[in-house]
């Protein structure tokens, strides 16, 4: 068969209030974040697969006979998007040599590629020869959903080549988007993906990624929120390294020892998620004002405060606090906390001179510091010349 | 009459926990302070009613005929203790010369004083001819108690003097404290003067300075906890001047704007009062353990982020909380917040050079610190050789 040629991006994704509650069956709103993930699918005639991932010094690339080898005698369900098809999965790990259990993200990435590589082609007549570069804006382990931008841009370019989605870009267009259904299909198989790398992932990080905008989550539940306004932010990464894991059982652990004194402050997150969702909403409806703004704050340092009640705050975030909340900017950690990354709201009438001064500040401290939007939209087509000349270079440096 | 000379002392009181949340409905936990307010009262055959304030500069004697010419044709109920006598007010406010509405300090302090003197003296057949000499530990206006502590040690040395409660010292006695019944009487009489100093005052402040140890005041209920350890901590005073009024209201303002959000709060802050209170009467029932401590240090955490979120913090708090934490300790505000006091909780283990330091470091912010205790006795009469040598001075510079 013949691929077609194509570039897309998929945004990072944020906790903009809820984290750790979610845990424990409340609301939490999911935002795309957009520092994005940008992928270039060359179709060849080379017979080879190329994989070029420049952030993680990952170049791989296999002749498409010895996979299609891989694929003798398999039957692959493509209606079955529930599970993973753990005889492909074996297979995989076999061919690449990749142990069971292997974490490191170079193996992970290669695998969620190649599986959906061969599941989404298998019902083709012959595997695509094809190159594949990926150059992301996003720092990964920092619990903003790389992975997720990967999955999602791999799942929308692959699907498109084969067929299985429309290429919605015009002949003028700069960039397009899929429809509802298309996306939902996208969505699906990068959470395949995502079940690679992850195990037992939320579904969240794809869904952001995929839709954009902001996503409630609730209760396993995932609704993409219509309409809301695309707001102004830094993304700090305070470069702490935290483990997910110890900091949500700690949290667990808290609510044992203590649960009519924690109870209640989840309660409290709740509503501010629900308080934060209804302003969002409000904003959109007519023109945001200066007070939206300040009830957007409020609710952030609110959340900031019951967050180190749950005991996942870090002095590191504290500085960050206490560092843009002296040029008038309010903060929170997002995510897993401990360390890991902030974000911080600007409004739309900060003075470029503020924000300037701040990622100085913050920088001077050790922090990685970026300038971005949440709220943005997902999974994009891209025609090349769209496409800012930084990227640009990347892709044709491979 | 003949009056009898004594000396009595009270101690200020701190907030534990129930702060703000207190007014809407929830436990706070008042505990007395060991930064006392020691009152020497001397028979005198002057035919004059002097007083001695030296903390806030005033010294005043009246003729003992011109307060008993005040009295002329004056009833006095003294069984009603419920309110104010509004004729006796009247009349002082005319012997004085203060104005209705004069809320300074000085003019407070002489006319709860008068108050009392004239209520408890007005059944004997003449009014005693005294001296009163007041020095203080307390700061004034920190919102620690330092009126009631005043108004509690004029009622008890006036009842004594008068035969209205014993004198408990005996000839061998260091210090002696009251019964219950007379406690009791000299708290409500403390109260009559609270309420020539506040107006409106809640009571909780006369009865932690008279019944020491900590109380649990909810929905206007005051109740003494009985066996409770005393405590080591660092009282700081930050300094930073603000309005009790204007933070109350300002609590009020957010909970009306985010009733979803503060109202889990305040259950959250109720809560963390109780947890204390089982703490402390568990640590009192058997021997304190590391385990305890962390336990009340973790309830100071939650509740200052508490009130973080109520909007009473303060950047001066928080910089009380940092340099504490620097080293080891945990603080909370205490009080109204904005500024004001703040405590510190030191364990029984505590190194003597960690606290020094940390004194050290808070002085070199700025701010006043004291090394003292909390849960100690209430109102105490005591012998003149066990007055410490620094207050004996001030008693006999006067």
């Amino acid at each position: 068969m013949h691929a077609i040629d194509c570039i897309v991006s998929a945004p990072g994704k944020a906790i903009l209030h809820g984290e750790h509650a979610v845990v424990h069956g409340k609301v939490a709103l999911a935002v795309s974040l957009n520092l994005r993930t940008f992928l270039r699918l060359q179709a060849t005639s080379t017979s080879k697969v190329c994989i070029n991932l420049p952030n993680i010094n990952t170049f791989l690339s296999w002749d498409v006979s010895a996979l299609q080898h891989l694929l003798q005698d398999k039957t692959i369900d493509h209606g079955n998007l529930k599970e993973l098809d753990a005889d492909l999965v074996r297979r995989l790990r076999e061919f690449t040599g990749i142990e069971d259990g292997s974490t490191d993200t170079r193996s992970m990435a290669v695998s969620a590629f190649l599986y959906i590589y061969f599941s989404v082609f298998s019902k083709s007549k012959a595997l695509p020869s094809l190159t594949v570069t990926v150059w992301s804006e996003l720092p990964t382990g920092a619990g903003l959903g790389s992975s997720a931008a990967y999955c999602v841009c791999v799942a929308a370019a692959l699907l498109s080549t084969q067929g299985a989605v429309s290429c919605p870009l015009g002949p003028d267009g700069d960039t397009a988007r899929w429809s509802g259904e298309e996306l939902e299909m996208i969505n699906q198989w990068a959470f395949q993906g995502e079940r690679i790398i992850h195990g037992n992932p939320s579904g969240v990080d794809n869904a952001v990624s995929t839709w954009g905008s902001i996503l409630r989550y609730h209760a396993g539940k995932i609704t993409p929120l219509q309409r809301v306004p695309t707001l102004r932010i830094l993304l700090t990464n305070t470069q702490v390294p935290r483990s997910t894991k110890t900091l949500v059982a700690g949290v667990k652990d808290k609510i044992n020892k203590f649960p009519s004194v924690l109870n209640p402050v989840l309660e409290s997150v709740d509503a501010v998620s629900c308080m934060c969702e209804q302003t969002l909403m409000e904003m959109a409806k007519g023109s945001p004002t200066a007070e939206h703004y300040a009830t957007l704050e409020e609710l952030m340092d609110i959340n900031q405060h019951h967050l180190n009640v749950m005991g996942v705050g870090h002095p590191s975030l504290d500085t960050l606090c206490t560092v843009t909340l002296r040029r008038g900017l309010h903060s929170k950690l997002t995510g897993a906390g401990g360390g890991g990354c902030g974000i911080t709201l600007l409004r739309p009438d900060t003075d470029n001179a503020v924000v300037q001064s701040t990622i100085q500040d913050l920088k001077d401290t050790g922090y990685e510091c970026w300038e971005t939007n949440i709220g943005v939209p997902g999974i994009q087509l891209h025609s090349p010349h769209s496409i800012k000349e930084e990227v640009m270079n990347v892709f044709n440096s491979y």
